[in-house]
């Protein structure tokens, strides 16, 4: 069967006609009960909502830097440092989550709360140009690796229309394979995850600049090789970042505070660590952490950010370490994939839930990922606290012998 | 600062408390507005909602196996197939997705339709068993291994209250690395991912079985040692699936259809099949494929699946192959967590998207599997074929000469 | 230019025809003079020797296990336990290598030995069936799943000559992605590594018994698909083993041992172990340890082991963990190829090596595993002692301040 | 039992002593009859030797690349290129290893030869640098990174005896985990692997440098924490290089060379390449390619490398591209550990097997790296063409129907 073409614009008629069609199939129809009009420009084919319950955390204290990217080489440089406390929402259908999340953020603000670091700022495209053979990929790519200076300018020349200003190339990284050159470029994207920006950037410099100016000619140049890191987990990007904030929270956790908050002992996290790590490695994880993806899919549900990234945002390494007094904890996130402006994060109820937390428009980017590492460092501590007590003891005589679970 | 305690209950008083708390950060308020009854016993500290616009494209042609579990050993019998046209709902805000999705489909429906295998169906949770050498955990090990069949038995006989009887041992395997001996408790869960099922029953065999049986008592017994792949991606579940359907959809596209709805050709897509493998390989991706994750978290945002589940769930595995008369394309999604009862599927909206499917309920899991799978393959087809046409002479002569892109 | 044939022969001729041309090349032709009449089956084109220098180190004291393999399912059966005391060959040219390998023997001897354990052995041909898509591939999968037994058979009675009655086929795992089967052919080879075994019976199995049995037809079958661990490193041989023998070597250093013969301290080893862990996990390293492959090559040159398996025979997962009175240290080797029979074993040096250990011959692959693993375990420990040192400032004090760099 | 000393000395009667010691153990003793002196400072514990068999076959044709290393950023510049017929060692006991490898030499001759690139030259060790807070070890890592030019200078001032001056300080790389600072220092080493002089020289910097001027000072200083890839293969070495040599292979096999050499066809191969880069992909393995380390082990024997290294030199990445009238076949081997003067590369043997590549002393390190390059794809070729024509139906019909196998 060849199905009929469905309308895709989101006029009314479109989306009733579209609602019409499926009014036999959906029930009782609260889904196409929602105003759409907010929304009419966020989708094509939109024919109705779904609504996603949103607890509220808080307060989180967090110690935050001030970031500005160094111009032009993009790197990061820390203008100061200021304590804060946040309220964060989580959209979220899972019992347990926002508590067990909230007790971990109780523990890290009785140890002097969290602090994070913000390490780079990176999106990346990786454009592929073939050839017939390796030594003309391999003269290709020392030619472009020589671009870079001009391909701002030519960026910001605005050769052609469409061009993003807030995408700012940084830096080109090839990587010759069989007839292949891939080639990185790695763009700051102001305070937007930018892949559209990107797209456009990389494919205005491939078609206009490098067909123009290279001096051996590829065979065909593709937009993207795979190289990207785009939405699927690698080791290039979970090493080194380039898509999206590398992002470091950490906190040292008082005795005090574990035994009263997280009832659990330094030495069984240092346990739980143990066997973690072995284990992630044991299975071939591309991370180590037990649940960063939980609390992150929360956030950016609630926020409008791009939930297919809640994958490649997740890849974590998380440390356990003894030191005088405690336990220092951290989560690593090399490739956060948030924004503050642009695609869902404008629309009414993202922008209402970045404004909870600060973070709402240009300038809050490198705000936001600082928050949502503290966020995911806090649940990270308490899922791992329950996980660790479990195994104690004292958690088998509480709850078996005096009849917990029966 | 300590926090003060944030109420955690979801009495309409608390409510309203944790609301005027944030009043003056939250803007309008939109977010406070919505009746929240229905989402009280979804999470706790629930405070207000997120709205998500939700596009419908259809229908998507295509053949789905109808599976049942064997018992007692839980393979997957494939009891007849049936050929489906179905309108699927995706929760996003990513514009030209959902138009992008249904071109896909249309050219696999004009191929003949997509094709969809589930493979296996299992959920893992991997406790760990602490010694105090090699020896004895491998004394553990050997002794576990043969202990499948009785601990069955005694989950039956309901030894504690609060275990699940949908959750079914189906096999257990072992890894012995350093003083650990690590237990992959391998079940199938019905309809539901099953998470907390088999936590408690896992966490049931750990201390109230093995602990009175192993004839070489553990020092410590930990619930999760990180070989579960639960959240995070990882080789063995890539591989062997393991947690969630494993799942494969694939569809023969002809030529007429390559041509003429994805307006490129068999060479194009082979080429940048060829780029796109290689440079999954050269960055260390954990999947071959374009952007399984964008077609899946809008599924599962609709239909109320475990958001966090979205990177494990979008692991995936490609391939692109020349047939006579046109392209063999597939993807292979080894741990596809979804459910069609339990956690967020039960709430309104996710319940009528899943029902727009025909998902909804007991015994249409591995149906609402194959379906994300389908859609995701559709998404794929059309990427790629945009991406690859973007890199062609023809593509660059349209939208540069004749001035497409100016 | 199109090179002359050069002689492939070892007849005497043909040796001094290729000698003699070069002569011009190779100075003052040591490499020429060694008798080459033993070596004149091991490879044509013999023209020359090398000759390495052995260290010999021992002895090292190791608790070895006893092994059989239970019929027919190949499952390792621990049958005692011996106490052995070893001399180990190493060929190498590594200045500091044997000692420091003989002083982790010694800490270890110290502290009661080593202790070793053969959890499995398997050598595995992964052979791929491709069709013109997935469903065939499917079905194929599920008829060659049923078929071990009737293969065993097949196999037993001989069907061509050439087969080998010492790889006994054990288990059939397959794995479908795309229009490809892939068909993992797990054997296990007596005291050889057995590629050469397995190859010819995988092939017979290929074209004699699927290629006439098959319910749906290959398009074509190719004897190796890559998913088989032949000398490349992967995780799947990492996790469960299935190239070669997994082997874990451990020892519980006593803190009297660590301090005196190590010079260094329990807390020292467990930071480096620490800092190591997490380096090797940031790096996408595919082993945990510090130097397995340094041990492995000298052991496998001097005993006529396939060199070329270095390299996955040195995959490692090492562990430390502080118990009381010292510290429980671990090597877990997933794939450990050697042999005591068959390829270069048999030449007359290798062979007096082998010797040397107590494991010429047949049944005696699990003592020469197990050994190598001690060994591999000896250096270790002892390299990491000197890592650990070397960060103290103990080390600091006495190289720089006291002058020993200097 | 404890272990009596063994001695360590190589004056004739330690020599004497450990011979008579192993007398009973070793039958004919001819392990023991070479003359020992020129290996007495290759190993402490030097008892006896191994005599490996080598096969000479070539010549192999390939077009090299002439190479210097520019200064001071050790960027490698190409300086022309030469055409070479070379003769290839190849220390083995494998049969038909030295006919496959050379057939793929003369497929490659008649196509027009081997071309082959050296694309990078580093060796890296990474120090860690362990703090009690995450917030120090970014102090630190800011740092560290602007202290290249010093450090150079530094070293170059000789502030300690011992220190290497081939061994020149290229970049640094941190990368900060938990309360860990890695410090990845790249150096080049003229003609030698060189890790006894970058070690050395990283001590000295740790040490000397760091500890005295860095702003926030470590608690500890560890010489090595995992992320320098040493002797362990990782996903940052094998994309990155950093390692050794980054060199890559090429040729351009003809469709007739393809025919009436290889016996194959551009489609089997392709079909073959197809198969085997997914199979690598699903079974987590860390390269794309046959059997490099078959070569690359016989050539590393005979010349003296570190065979230790022969895993990590082995990580590859194959491609197979169909061109007009043939087949573009390339190998990428990422870090090639080679020398030509230094450690094992001094002694007798491997001295004249260099020479017969004419890769004896300084100068040659480059040629080596891309002989060995060229005849690793020179056996990959070969081996691929048998294992796709094993899969043909012509294969099936001449060995089976006909009797070839029976």
């Amino acid at each position: 069967m060849t199905p009929r073409r469905w309308p895709r614009k989101n006029d009314p008629d479109s989306i009733r006609a579209r609602q019409e069609e499926l009014a036999g199939l959906v029930g009782d129809g609260e889904v196409f009960r929602h105003d759409l009009a907010p929304f009419a420009k966020a989708t094509e084919a939109l024919t109705g909502v779904a609504v996603v319950p949103v607890a509220v955390v808080g307060p989180i204290d967090a110690d935050l830097g001030d970031y500005e990217l160094d111009e032009p080489d993009g790197v990061l440089v820390e203008r100061g440092r200021n304590s804060e406390s946040v309220y964060v929402p989580l959209a979220n259908t899972e019992g347990g989550l926002s508590i067990s999340l909230y007790r971990g953020a109780r523990a890290a603000a009785e140890s002097g709360g969290f602090r994070t670091h913000v390490m780079r700022d990176r999106i990346t495209r990786a454009s592929t140009f073939l050839f017939n053979d390796t030594a003309a990929a391999v003269e290709f790519a020392r030619w472009i690796e020589t671009q870079v200076a001009d391909m701002r300018e030519w960026l910001a020349s605005a050769p052609l229309e469409g061009l993003s200003k807030h995408a700012r190339l940084r830096e080109i990284e090839t990587h010759v394979v069989g007839p292949m050159c891939h080639v990185m470029y790695a763009f700051t994207t102001g305070d937007a995850v930018g892949m559209n920006m990107i797209t456009r950037n990389a494919f205005a410099l491939n078609q206009g600049f490098v067909a123009e100016r290279a001096p051996v000619k590829p065979k065909r140049s593709l937009l993207e090789g795979n190289m990207g890191g785009d939405k699927k987990i690698s080791h290039r990007y979970f090493e080194r970042g380039g898509h999206g904030k590398t992002v470091i929270a950490e906190c040292t956790l008082t005795e005090e505070a574990i035994r009263r908050i997280l009832r659990t002992t330094v030495d069984d996290l240092l346990e739980l660590a143990f066997v973690g790590t072995h284990g992630a490695f044991a299975s071939g994880m591309q991370s180590v952490a037990f649940t960063p993806a939980t609390a992150i899919a929360a956030i950016f549900i609630a926020t409008g950010q791009d939930v297919g990234m809640v994958g490649t945002s997740s890849m974590a390494h998380g440390t356990a370490y003894r030191v005088e007094g405690g336990l220092h904890a951290s989560i690593r996130l090399p490739g956060l994939e948030v924004a503050t402006v642009g695609g869902g994060t404008t629309l009414p109820y993202a922008r209402s839930w970045l404004r909870v937390m600060g973070c709402e428009g240009p300038g809050k980017v490198y705000r936001l990922a600082q928050i949502v590492a503290a966020a995911t460092l806090a649940l990270e501590i308490s899922a791992s606290a329950a996980m660790a007590t479990a195994g104690s003891e004292n958690f088998y005589r509480a709850h078996f012998e005096r009849g917990g679970l029966r």
